[in-house]
């Protein structure tokens, strides 16, 4: 039970051509493709850093999470991920401790991870994601 | 010239016991040390995860950039900062990109790096830091 490493932060926004210029051509990171997400009703597109990623969401429309947020604070940050070995203990370890998650248990996220999300207002504003791959090794 | 790994993710809140508890108690980070950084107007808190880390930015007053974040926005993620190798190059590509930083020339951060910031206008309302050690090696 370990947090291994920053998975990726997520950024939102309408732009996904100008996101691509600024991590890709500009600042050199590699792409490493696009996925829609059915439910979490956005399409990622992935730029590789290190051991993480910056993970672009761009919401397949406005009736989305991520399409509300968008229409509520404009593109920016939208939340981080964290990438642990246990998941299923960390929500046991979570729930015991108040803190308040946004499923009761873990979905399937982008790269068949399995996620679950703790609501920001247990964590002082930040949207956090905790995923752990599905098929381990 | 090229990105090296995310550095950090910074957040920006007030109650740095409630940080530690999350990140350190509950999700088993190592906390690293505190660091006031007088040119920014905060003190820096560092727990590590895998090759990076998350700083939380405790404003020193709020009359500070990090203190005015607080009191418009809340609490959250308020930057991300990717390390770097030729960061003065970063600096003129991205000055004839037309990209806007916060300052002409970079600064000295936390951990004595070289840091400067891109406006989030510039990058789909995200402010990064790019930063770079001071002595390599």
């Amino acid at each position: 039970m370990r947090v291994k490493k920053i998975s990726h932060i997520a950024v939102a926004g309408n732009d996904a051509e100008q996101t691509r210029v600024l991590y890709e051509d500009i600042l050199g990171l590699n792409f490493s493709g696009s996925e829609p997400v059915e439910s979490e009703g956005v399409t990622t597109h992935f730029f590789e850093v290190g051991q993480s990623s910056i993970e672009m969401l761009e919401p397949l429309n406005a009736d989305t999470p991520v399409g509300k947020f968008l229409e509520k604070r404009g593109p920016g940050i939208h939340h981080m991920a964290l990438e642990v070995e246990g998941l299923d203990a960390y929500v046991q370890k979570l729930k015991t401790a108040g803190i308040v998650l946004l499923s009761e248990e873990p979905k399937i996220g982008a790269h068949d991870m399995r996620i679950i999300f703790i609501h920001p207002k247990s964590t002082g504003g930040v949207l956090i994601e905790l995923c752990e791959k599905s098929h381990p090794g």
